[in-house]
């Protein structure tokens, strides 16, 4: 293994394996399923040592919350195109492309997965939730504020999400973008 | 281990077995996730020799796909109450009870796990889905033929089935029969 040079940044360094790491579990999710390998495969194929890893995360669960975390919030942030009809169509869609993506299905069976493993699983799970459901209810918000007539955010998680997520759990896919735009005006 | 005499009837040993290894997958995947153990677990915990097991199932993942099976298909017929609003409200209370269980996380876990599992789980969980689809489709083909309008098989996967499902996986229970009815009326 080529270890860089001890004098180089931490903080490059250490960014460098974070994104490193995070990958390997992604891959591994989507080889394997949640929790068919252990920090030491993580590791190896990140190319760094196990100590690396469980001085950073602590714990396989901890690694792979914060890989879920990280991933499923950062990567669609809400959007915000002026009408309620644009901003849940369009977030619709961005929900869809991800999740039916090469990491899509890892990270949603992640998610359930966190939900469903104990304390520090569900409180993840939870913050996850409560993160995510916080931004569509910023923008279920902003269309109340001009006056339009907006469903709640269960609604949405009902009848828009819920749907989306088990066609793809079940490999029932692609999400064509006439099913995801129906979705949305059934709900409007 | 106290092996009964190879006197006795092949039936109902094989029966027993049967039972005792599904019971033990089950319990396991409650316990520890899917996946999280291996065939040598199994076989302990339901007091039978590991190569009775591959004997029989051949691996792991054949195993997990006859519980999957057999539980999730055997234990709710479709009711047939001679009304649609009455089979469908019944149904959604039945699949509800299900999967809000002792056993119904595990279950619901594991048919996500199979179709993403690789071309064997797929295998197994399309004829879990094929098999549920033409139980639903036979209740909307009765309602249609006594004339009343039906909705189709997948609005019932979308707007009914899907929303419990993803709100057990969340862990957002219970599912009230408030919730339930209001998933069925909103359908209708």
């Amino acid at each position: 293994m080529n270890e860089l040079p001890r004098t180089r940044r931490p903080g490059g360094r250490s960014a460098r394996v974070g994104a490193q790491v995070h990958q390997a579990v992604t891959e591994l999710i989507g080889e394997r399923g949640y929790g068919n390998f252990t920090v030491g495969e993580v590791a190896a194929r990140a190319g760094v040592a196990d100590s690396s890893v469980y001085r950073r995360w602590g714990s396989l669960e901890a690694l792979l919350t914060d890989v879920a975390l990280t991933r499923l919030n950062a990567r669609s942030p809400m959007p915000d195109t002026g009408s309620l009809d644009g901003d849940l169509r369009t977030y619709a869609a961005q929900v869809a492309r991800e999740i039916t993506g090469p990491d899509g299905p890892a990270l949603l069976h992640l998610a359930f997965a966190l939900s469903s493993s104990g304390q520090q699983g569900l409180l993840a799970g939870d913050d996850l939730r409560a993160e995510r459901t916080r931004q569509l209810q910023s923008m279920l918000d902003r269309a109340r504020d001009r006056g339009e007539p907006a469903p709640d955010a269960y609604d949405v998680l009902d009848h828009v999400l819920a749907p989306m997520y088990i066609r793809v759990l079940f490999g029932m896919v692609p999400l064509t973008p006439d099913y995801v735009d129906g979705l949305v005006d059934r709900l409007l």
